[in-house]
Order: C-alpha cells, then sequence, then structure tokens
C-alpha cells in the first residue's frame, strides 16, 4: 500500500495564536496566509480572527513587506515602462469635500509627470473619486489594462478604478475587515494603500493624510505614524513615497457631493475655486512636480502649476482624458451640464456670531445620508445631491445669513441628514482665531 | 405606497468595534450577538473577530453573565428537579491522565449524591472522559434527555455526552475558536464549561482547574483567575462552584490512554491504584459530599468516600451505570477484558539517576500521536493505545530500569511519538526533593 498522500492542512490556527500572541509570522505563513484566503483555503473566519490579532498587535516592518508583497501577488501588476518619465500617484486616506485628484492629476499629467491615478468609491462618511468622476455623464472608470495605458500615453493621465485583477487579496481583505471592524490597523491600512500603487506601476507616491475630526485616523499621533509607515514600506518594496499631513476639521472648499465636486474642480482648473481647494492643489502638484523631476524645488513646482492653471493646459488634459473615458466633454467646459438634485434648501445661520465649527465628519455623515455616498457596498450614490457652504470656519455671520445650501432628492433623506447638520454646524460667540494651516507637516 | 420593511441588518462591525476598543457591549447587543450566531444571522467571520477582540479585552461580570445566559437560551435546559436531593457534578479542566471521573461519580453516588454529568472528548494534548468510557465495549454515551433522568435516578449517576439540544451556541463557538486560536480566554471558558452544567441541572459544581506543563492554562495565576471567575459566574446563575487547583505537571497516576485509564478508575474502586490518582479522588469526593450535604466536612467526606471503596458499593454503581448505558459489566470485574493495543515497547531510564522531568504536556502529544487522543475533530480514538508508568517524578532510577510500557498499533505512530517522549523523559543526577503537593489551592 503506497503512503497516503492527503495534503495536510495549514497550521492557521498556530499562525493566528502567534500573532495573537504578540509573536513574528515568518514569511513563508504569511504568503500561506494571504494565498489561501485568495484561494479559500483559508475560510474567512481565520482570517477575521487573524485581522483583530494584527488590529491588536500590529506587524513588524519584514512581516508587513512580506505581507504585501503576498498580497501584490495575488493578482496582476501594469508595466507601464513604455510610458516615459517617472509616473507620480498621489493617494488620500479620505476626506470631506476633497475633489483634489480631478484638478491635481490633469495640472501634473500638462506640466510633464504621467499620472496612473486608481481611485476608489466612497465608503463610510468619506467620499470617493470614481463616484465623483461618474456624475460626468458617460464616463468610464472600469477600464481594461491596455485602455488604461493607451489613455495614460496619450494624455498623461488616467483616472480610472482598481482593475479586479489588480490585488484581488485586497478586495477580499477589505470587505472583510469592513464587517469585522478590523479596519483601524496602521499596518492593514497601508499595505491596502501601497499594493495597489506597487501594483498599478507608479514610481512615486504622494500621500495627502487627513488630520481631524473629518479624517478616517482623527489623531496626528496616528496620521504621523500611518505616513512613517508608508515610507517604510514604501522604501521597501522600490516605491519612493513623500506624505503631508493635512487638516480635515471642516470639509475641504466650498462643496461636498459628486457633481458639484466635479464643477468646484473645474472651477480650479480656470484659475477660479475656493482658496484651501486651490492651495492644496498647488502644494500637493508641486511635490508631486518635484518627484517626477520636472521640479527642483516645491516653489519651482507650484510656479509650474499655476502656470498650468493659467494657460488652461490642466483642464485641456481634463477635457481630452473624459472624453477618452467616454465622458461627455461639454461638462468640463459648463458644468451646469452636470447632474442636479430635484430640490434644494438653504441653512442659515440660527443667530449672528462666528461659525466656530463646521465638522467634517458629521458633514460627511450627512451628506452620505442625502444620497452622496454610501452606507452599504450595494448602494448607488446620487449624483447630484450633496451640500454647499457659503461660510468657513471663523467667519462672522449675520442672523439669517445663509451659510450652505442643500441639495437632495428625497425629503426623508433631507429629514434624516438635518439632525447631523445641526450637531455639525455651530454658531457662538468667540474671537476672531487665526485658522490653523492646511498642510501641518510633511514627511518623507 | 406603504414604506419598505426591509430588516435592518445588525450593527455588527459597530460592537466589534466597540469591544476592539475596550468598551462594554449592551446586554441586547450580547443577545443579538449569541442569537445571530446561532441563528446564522452573522457570519462566522463576525463572531470569530469579535472573539478575538474578547480574548485581547475581555468581558465584564455583567457582561458575561449575559453572554452566559445567552448561550443557554439557545437551546434547552433539564429538568432534574423531580431527583431528589442536591445534584453535584465535577469537572476538570483537562488533564493528562485524568481519569478521576470515572471512580468519583460513582463513588459520590454511592455515598447519596446525585452526580448528572456530561463530560467531553478528547482535544488537543488533553485525554476525553468519552472517549475512555468508550472503551468498554458497548458503552452508549449519547443519551436522550429521557435516558439521562432515568439511568441518573436509577443508579444516582450517569456519564454522558452532551446532548445537541443543550447550548447548541457552545458547540458553535467552541468549534470556531478552536480553528481561530481564540480558546485561551478565561471569560469565553468560564462561559463554555458553565453554559453547559447550568444547562444540565446540577445544583452545584467542584471544579478541578489543572496547573502545570500539562495543563490547558500552565501558570498558577491564570488557573487562579479562572477559578474566581467560575466561582462568580456561578453565583450569578445559582449555582455553587468550589474550585481545586491541582498539580499537573507530570501524568496524573500510572496510566495514560483510554482503555488503561478505565482499568486504574477500577482499581481505586476495588481499593488499589496508585496514591495519586487516589488521594484526589477521595479529596474531590469529600468535597462534592459537602457541597450535597452527605458529609459536613472535608474529613467526613474522606472517610464516606473510602467507605464506600472500601464496600465496594462504588465499584457496584459504576458496573450499574456502565450496564444501563449499554457497556459490558464484565469489563468492571475483569479489566482484561478492555480493548488492548496489539504491540508494546519498554522505555527504559538510558542511565542512573533520578526521574527529573516526565512532561504531562509532552507526554500528552505523544499519546495523541500514538491514537489515545485527536488531532482533528473527525479522528476516531485508538483505545487500546497509551503508555503506561513504572516511575513518578523524583523517582530513583537504575540504568536500564523501565520507566514506561508504550502500548501502540501502528510502528509509523510509534516512531512519531517517540521524539515527544525522549523529550518528555528526564533522567539526571539530582537530589531528591519533597515533590509539590498534589492539590495547591482551594477557592470558593
Amino acid at each position: 500500500m503506497t503512503k497516503s498522500r492527503r495534503r495536510r492542512p495549514l497550521p492557521v490556527p498556530g499562525w493566528i495564536a502567534l500573532k495573537r500572541d504578540g509573536g513574528e509570522l515568518p514569511d513563508d505563513a504569511i504568503r500561506a496566509l494571504i494565498n489561501g484566503a485568495v484561494a479559500g483555503a483559508v475560510p474567512d473566519y481565520q482570517v477575521s480572527a487573524l485581522l483583530m490579532a494584527i488590529v491588536w498587535r500590529g506587524l513588524s516592518p519584514r512581516e508587513l513587506a512580506t505581507w504585501m508583497d503576498a498580497m501584490i501577488a495575488s493578482g496582476d501588476r501594469l508595466q507601464l515602462d513604455d510610458i516615459p518619465g517617472r509616473k507620480v500617484d498621489k493617494h488620500s486616506t479620505g476626506g470631506v469635500g476633497d475633489k483634489i485628484s480631478i484638478c491635481l492629476a490633469p495640472l501634473v499629467a500638462a506640466c510633464g509627470v504621467p499620472v496612473p491615478m486608481m481611485a476608489g468609491r466612497a465608503l463610510g462618511h468619506t467620499g470617493g473619486t470614481l463616484d465623483k468622476l461618474e456624475a460626468i455623464p458617460g464616463m468610464r472608470t472600469d477600464l481594461e489594462p491596455a485602455t488604461f495605458r493607451r489613455i495614460l500615453r496619450k494624455t498623461g493621465l488616467v483616472l480610472a478604478g482598481q482593475s479586479r485583477r489588480l490585488v484581488p487579496a485586497d478586495r477580499l481583505l477589505y470587505a472583510l475587515r469592513d464587517a469585522t471592524a478590523t479596519v483601524e490597523s496602521i499596518p492593514l491600512i497601508a499595505s491596502s494603500i501601497l499594493s495597489k500603487k506597487v501594483a498599478e506601476g507608479t514610481d512615486a507616491l504622494v500621500m495627502d493624510v487627513k488630520v481631524g475630526i473629518g479624517a478616517f485616523l482623527p489623531s496626528r499621533a496616528a496620521a504621523r505614524q500611518l505616513a512613517r509607515t508608508l515610507i517604510d514600506l514604501g522604501r521597501r518594496a522600490g516605491l519612493t513615497v513623500v506624505a503631508l499631513l493635512t487638516a480635515m476639521d471642516q470639509p475641504l472648499g466650498q462643496t461636498v457631493g459628486n457633481a458639484s465636486e466635479i464643477a468646484e474642480a473645474i472651477d480650479i482648473l480656470r484659475g477660479g475655486g475656493p482658496p484651501d481647494t486651490r492651495a492644496l492643489t498647488l502644494r500637493l502638484g508641486a511635490e508631486m512636480l518635484v518627484q517626477g523631476k520636472a521640479a527642483r524645488t516645491i516653489a519651482e513646482g507650484t510656479a509650474r502649476i499655476a502656470a498650468a492653471i493659467a494657460s488652461g493646459d490642466g483642464l485641456d488634459r481634463l477635457r481630452r482624458c473624459v472624453q477618452l473615458q467616454g465622458g461627455d466633454p461639454r461638462c468640463i467646459d459648463d458644468p451646469t451640464r452636470l447632474p442636479t438634485a430635484r430640490h434644494q434648501t438653504i441653512w442659515k445661520a440660527p443667530r449672528a456670531g462666528r461659525l466656530v465649527r463646521l465638522d467634517a465628519g458629521l458633514i460627511g455623515r450627512a451628506a452620505t445620508l442625502l444620497g452622496a455616498g454610501r452606507l452599504r457596498r450595494e448602494d448607488r450614490v446620487d449624483p447630484g445631491v450633496g451640500i454647499t457652504f457659503h461660510a468657513k470656519q471663523g467667519d462672522a455671520l449675520e442672523r439669517g445669513q445663509p451659510i450652505a445650501t442643500v441639495h437632495y432628492s428625497q425629503k426623508a433623506r433631507l429629514e434624516s441628514a438635518r439632525p447631523l447638520l445641526a450637531q455639525a454646524i455651530t454658531v457662538a460667540d468667540e474671537k476672531p482665531r487665526r485658522s490653523p494651516p492646511l498642510v501641518l507637516e510633511r514627511l518623507s
């Protein structure tokens, strides 16, 4: 009789116990766990227990690098070597009113640095660039790798969703983390972000790590730790990462909502737009140009981005990119063609005083309830709904002065959002204070 | 149009996050989680993430009481009120060579205290009373509630497995904990043990909490914490719990293996057997008699148990119980009728010296590899295999003197166990030391 060749089951409980007790997983174990999770050989309930143990105990730099490599190896990697120049992408940890990608990518491309941008969807209280882009009628973001490369080569930028063949391990892990309260882990966040960036083929990444009550990681210490982890992990994977910690206490700019944020991004490209959105676009753009070797200093980069706004080159790039991705380019020149909500109502100052609070976290949640975001992955977003602000934190207000316009399609949704808005917006007596800087810190 | 009545999903990720962050779960959440887990509404991957968060953060006394009540409410409760007297059970956290239940229950019953014992199976390196009992040809341990009650009424004891309708939540949670390295949690262990004891209808419980390298919780501090948790949790559920911490550094008695442990238990009932097995039987029996109001003091209880041995009443009870449960009663009077292994080999002292180590943990693992226990739940045990010891820790040995006889059925299994035995058994030069007491501590 020949010896039984029954395959031995993986010693997964032992590995989970090792991590639970604060130990370090061997590289082989990490690869077997990630591969097993993707192949279905390691069941979800073991993966989620391991994820909670990682939230608890963390991952060492060596474990994290192996973990990310195994995630990347679970799918395809895009080859962008035939596109000349250093490719530079930007990624934000997620904010409220953060439409920067939409104006930033065309401007950086206009300055000669290719931007192979793969963006995400709204989940939780923060918006998603893909949902914003799809407010443009016809715009497609699910691009085949060949199309992705072709558009990038033609226009210097591409604004796409993540291909299903790119890092399937992240899709699986992310869905599980979302359902099991294991999202909030620095190494898990870092590997989720960077695995996709490495796989998309970018050479450098400028990270916008949000800090404050509207951010995913509210504390500056946690944001800094994430930034450092991203920089170190990127270095191990051959990807240069620069991180800015930026304020996310109030929404960025004047608009929260998919179509209205596209309109604000177009305003920026036309030389207008709110000062904070413009300032952050210039700064992130300058960082990207430095990474892409198209500027030697931040000052020079800032000047080049400003010039690409003034010349209309940025707007032109966005128009061509939208057209190549199936979107209606007339929206770029006439944003009134973008979808609008059926109704609107004005949110007025209940008393005279200063706008002391415009809580980005609560406003993000209110916008989600209006239909701008998702409570569940399967929810559909409503492109026209959202909130437009007529004041920023620190502004003096008369009684009855409009603070915001709420664009809504269903009365019930407005009513569900109203208590959150009431809680988010505070008018009180207070001396004017200098508002904190938008860019808090730079790490590299 | 009527309002959609789509049932809202349970906010499970929020509850997991609450526990992850060290918060306390509301009672409603705990009940919804346990009920949802049993009904399949809360998927396994959420339950396992919660379990890992509980391993990390623990459960408060209030949370734990609600958790256990919800587990008990998931199934039936046995009614034993029609059986006169205070019912008393004994439970051990699991040791190596621990056959006490088999001689203890008949002795306590012989002294007039009913013992409704529901026991478990071998898993990991520790043995299981059910597997030992099933070494008796014909013996059945899966009893219907009516049969359980009838045998208990007739003989004063019953030695059964847990009915499938009793605490189904524990079966589900235990399988998940076993697969996700979330077994090692004091509140989860305590609720798993006590939920079944409350549901089986016992009035009091004597816990044998093992301490040492062969125990599930090796450290005395952890064992003490488990004992205190069991006592407090029992009090909240109306169940009196007394706990003894007992040494589990070397195997208990002389035998490890299913049939050979039955034989050792019979030896005890006949007035023989190894001193440690006898001593622990007397002490645990005395505690049970005090709980059952059949003795006022431990000394009086000990004398009564010793008398039940001397009179043969204990042996008679076991014989009747075995017969009523379908087992061959002739084995009780002639243990050579019990199954035996095909082969045996003598493990000899490699040198003269003192037996300084007889590591219960490693010996338990070796016995499991021989086939006495289970590596996986679906494994079948081999009743005849095991290890018989001819020396205990501290004994002086000549070179070549037999330390143990290994009973095996397959050569390959013997070979896989050999390195563990070599590691487990150490002979060295050492002064004789007083061996530590068997009963380390009593808590109530």
